[in-house]
């Protein structure tokens, strides 16, 4: 088999290794099977490269344009993941492997296209949180709005994922408008450098919008400024050496660490043999164990489980363990393939060694299987008889198929021993009671970025303990990197400045492209539900006529309907109620009326009101007063390829002017 | 004058100065009025004093707790700022200074209660975000919460402002639950020591919850861990020995500075001289020099202006300028004081003769006022005809009366001046064009915290350029430090860790205290509206008979309110519409038929119906269709000391038991 050279894309060029690449085995075989690195990088190229060509192109287009692009982007390596499959194999990993890393990946694209889509506008700008108010008057408010970073994001990426760490950090960085280098690990580069070329050739980003390093990535770091962000994910060792960097620190560079760490898994107090919850957690205990062989961030290295149930635990995962078929990932009856290299292997044996000394080995042989080829290493359980005492089964990370069994007495002591990791990715806990699960947040929370429960209830369902969803925020405290990653718009906000705009009514809607409360209203050649998505500005306001309630209408509307609530019926009881001066308009009557003023009747590009939000009765209404609506263009964002959603900023006054209710109102629009 | 002694609080005692104490001297007279130092810390001791007694105490208390003791303290330190303003005229600064310094802060504090209040719930789990789902039924959901990190905030403040520097990150970590070390500037922590033991005595805080080191903090920093933040405050040199500190680096603290810049204030390219705006900008421009002889990091350095407008601004500043008058702070006819020592005028004359090297001092002359005295030094305008070419002007910030008026070619010319500063905590404009303010927002966003735009609309209710808002985020990239404080919610979960939690609805309505959809129903004895605030449970349900809904019921709620709407009722342009079958009942009949049907009439607990949030229409209601109601206890907030509001998840079902329209109903009940 020829020796594949993996080349780097570097400012618009794909780059042969140099004469110091680095050679690449199988880890199935240990033969060659690549080599990679010693490229001639140019790193000011390749800033220049992302800052003036990558960087301009993504931010010109909006976030629906991004977001369309990565739906795109994974459409396209759906279509080819067959080829990524086939090349994955030598990696060590198996089918079942590949559905983690590969469609995981593209999953992930999907995802963040879809929430580009729904949870960011199709502007420039993402305004975070609502309006600050610091006058009376209300001429001079606060918005926090988001900008992309004008420079360039450096994914450094871990062996174990070649393609859904690139694309888990690739999909929001993007989606922000910010170009990406990316520089995997390279004992696995090969995979992800197809995943490249594929995204390259697909046509679908723009130029300078993605960049590649196969091997070192030379003083790249050293060129970074205040606009770049390094995203890591890796070992705590390789952590500490970027985070202590002296360019970054100079120039107060963004970093974010994802770092291998000590996560655990809690078998409730409430959960005993021979119940549902008890065979799920030892299924998912195992799956943790033999999934990538071990080598996942947020694989389950330490098991926690009530003193009395834990010789129950060791018997059921050491029976399921011996269960597991360990051979070529190729073969489909495997069940566990090899790890990613020799000296991986090597690593691990080393690690295990080291918790040895602290617990007992209770599943397992020093017998290698596969004749001691390759990357294999089968399963290791050990079992920790003082967890308090113990030191290195809490912060000595295994990165294989090995896991340590430790007792707990209570569920603050279960607290207590999953925090002593010293912060990690995810823990675990496997409960039907509502209050250990709250216990185990407030006392656990603060040291694991993630608390996965599970029971049979949700079993059929849940996404399994190591698995990161793009919705949710992945990272931890302290020894996972102190960093977070994904967790849906949170993710994409990493790679974007957040600034605090202040200004006036008018000011604020001209930046965020959001009607303001205050700013100026614009006057429409017609009714504006007359008028298509397309032809509303931001900003276009009618003000309707004013209706008299009278006490026939509330009496009417009450028997109607059926709401007969004291406040609208009963002068006595709705004046002894702290808010009314006596009978009051039913809330439904004023907003049933404000959309009899407001609505234009005739059929027109207004297809429906879908929704209304942030409704808030202001001020109590009575017989006799006169209510009036002012509706104005709020916001508008397309929905699909005929129709739009409008937000209307609606509010009711009465005659003294006095704003009496106020709500946003949603209709589609056809374009 | 006797020379005081400088205290330090640790682990519960007033500790001496020890023999290495610093001696402190009036800015005003430069006599020695005070020594702090070299007090006998033990580091361990004080991070388990506050670990172990004020973490848990502040942990026990929920985030209205908080809130309301932040209010009592701002009460508290409010009845005693004279004597805050009387030791505070010492270092420099006048009355008017003070109230930036004393008021701002007790200010802080005011509006953290109140945030805490309206935006925070009254438990220990703050929810951030919505729910997200992973399957089709909902059966496993996720849900991001926040909890308090189980460590201390150390936090380093500059010597600018004494009292506002502390209380600006102290209201925060409180209301987050986490523990302080407060460590101001020594020069001017003789004004924090008498705050702090104003604070101590109050009886307001639980035992330790507040530290204070007078002096250098010694090896505090290699004992910090995971669960501790730094938050620093200060000079660009000091911010950055610290963020390289070892200890921190190694176990991933969390870190966050925020360091005096180059801040730039633009007139925007619509202002000319003889209007409002011009004058505007040029007061402002002089306020920012001279309050607190310009010692404020967030004082405007860099003056840009239209190229044709560079002569005027100079005039008018220059004229402005002559009028201020410096002297005794003490005296109330002067406008300006003094630097904060002699030390500061020395660095302040150095960094203006650098700056001086590239551009012209226009205003300003080499004499000192008060005859040298003290740390008084008159304002400093310069002019830099070559802006492009210069780099001083952009990267030395003299921290003291000095400014640079440069003149720019056009609005990309003057944002690409603006970011030349390499981060800021604030640019400002003034402009009355929203355009303008659109362009500087996305070409300036990625470099500046924040954005301040001032014009004759806003100018009566405008917070200044140079005052941080406790509602908007403080910070800014690069240069400015890469950190961020403040912005309400956003500042407290600094001290505080996000938490990914997936797991079932009932796990998660344990875990968050608010009912998720598909969560058990509770039943309760009687109708949830005759039961007071305090009984009912979250989770409480009733489920309503049904009504069906007729065509009668459609054509008359359409004539009586109204809205005779096409899609309710012309059978044939309804069809047409790409939403419905025919004609549809309208939405605002549903949602006034649902209360006819949960409502009980009768005089009770429920006070009023305030509101109603994220109301969807999911699916038409024609008539025959027959609707019914679940109505559900999803959250309790308390509002006064009389009655609380209950937040209602409403769910309408038709016959087929498919949601028709789902939404959250608010009403104010009775204790």
């Amino acid at each position: 088999m020829a020796v594949q050279r993996v080349e780097s894309f570097v400012a618009g060029t794909w780059l042969q290794p140099g004469a110091e690449a680095r050679p690449i085995a199988s880890a199935v075989t240990g033969e060659m099977i690549a080599e990679a690195g010693g490229a001639a990088l140019d790193a000011a190229a390749m800033l220049d490269f992302a800052k003036s060509r990558g960087g301009p192109a993504l931010r010109a287009m909006t976030f629906h344009q991004r977001a369309a692009m990565l739906k795109a982007l994974a459409l396209f390596l759906s279509e080819r993941k067959q080829a990524l499959y086939d090349i994955s194999f030598t990696t060590g990993a198996t089918q079942s492997d590949h559905l983690f890393d590969i469609d995981g990946g593209i999953g992930t694209l999907f995802v963040y296209a879809s929430k580009g889509r729904r949870d960011l506008p199709d502007d420039h700008v993402f305004l975070d949180g609502g309006l600050e108010r610091f006058g009376r008057e209300g001429r001079f408010l606060g918005q926090h709005v988001c900008t992309p970073l004008q420079g360039v994001a450096v994914h450094i990426n871990a062996f174990n994922f070649p393609v859904w760490g690139m694309l888990e950090k690739l999909a929001p960085s993007l989606l922000a408008g910010v170009p990406a280098i990316v520089k995997p690990a390279t004992t696995t580069c090969y995979v992800t450098e197809l995943a490249v070329r594929m995204m390259l050739d697909s046509g679908l980003l723009p130029e300078g919008a993605l960049q590649f390093v196969a091997g070192g990535i030379g003083d790249l770091l050293d060129h970074l400024g205040a606009q770049d962000v390094v995203g890591f994910t890796g070992s705590a060792v390789t952590a500490r050496t970027l985070r202590g960097h002296g360019g970054l620190l100079d120039n107060a560079v963004r970093f974010m660490a994802e770092q291998d760490s000590l996560n655990a898994s809690i078998l409730g107090p409430d959960v005993g043999p021979g119940t549902a919850e008890f065979d799920l957690f030892v299924k998912e205990v195992v799956r943790e164990m033999t999934v990538k062989a071990g080598q996942k961030c947020t694989a389950i290295r330490r098991i926690l489980a009530p003193a009395e149930t834990v010789s129950a635990v060791i018997d059921a995962v050491s029976a399921r363990l011996s269960k597991t078929v360990i051979g070529d990932p190729r073969d489909e009856n495997t069940r566990m393939g090899s790890l990613v290299s020799e000296e991986q292997k090597r690593d691990v044996l080393e690690k295990a060694a080291l918790i040895g000394a602290e617990a007992e080995r209770v599943y397992g042989t020093d017998e290698l299987p596969m004749g001691g080829k390759g990357g294999f290493v089968a399963p290791m359980l050990f079992h920790c008889a003082d967890p308090d005492g113990a030191a290195r089964v809490h912060d000595t990370e295994a990165f294989g198929p090995v896991s340590t069994v430790m007792g707990y007495r209570d569920l603050d002591h279960a607290v207590a021993l999953a925090n002593r990791g010293g912060g990690s990715l995810v823990t675990s806990l496997v409960t039907r009671d509502g209050d250990v699960a709250r216990t185990v947040v407030l006392g656990a929370g603060a040291w694991h970025g993630r608390i996965y429960v599970n029971n049979a209830d949700s079993m059929t369902e849940a996404t399994g303990h190591g698995a990161p969803m793009p919705h949710m925020v992945h990272g931890g405290p302290g020894r996972a990197g102190g960093g977070e990653e994904l967790g849906g718009v949170r993710g994409v906000l990493h790679y974007m400045q957040r600034t605090a705009v202040q200004g006036s009514p008018d000011i604020l809607t001209a930046v965020g492209g959001r009607w303001v409360p205050g700013a100026a209203e614009v006057e429409g050649p017609a009714h504006p539900f007359t008028r298509k998505y397309g032809e509303l500005p931001i900003g276009e306001t009618i003000h309707t006529k004013a209706r008299e309630i009278t006490m026939e209408d509330i009496e009417h509307f009450a028997h109607f309907t059926g709401d007969t609530f004291y406040a609208h019926m009963d002068e006595a009881a709705a004046k002894r109620n702290p808010f009314f001066p006596g009978r009051v308009a039913h809330g439904y009557l004023l907003l049933s009326f404000a959309a009899g003023l407001f609505v234009e009747p005739n059929e027109g590009p207004v297809l429906a009101n879908t929704g209304l939000d942030n409704l808030r009765f202001m001020k109590p209404v009575q017989a006799g007063d006169r209510i009036a609506v002012r509706l104005t263009v709020k916001a508008k964002t397309p929905r699909s390829q005929d129709y739009g959603e409008v937000r209307w900023h609606v509010t009711l006054t009465d005659q003294d002017g006095e704003t009496v209710a106020e709500y946003e109102l949603l209709t589609m629009n056809a374009f």
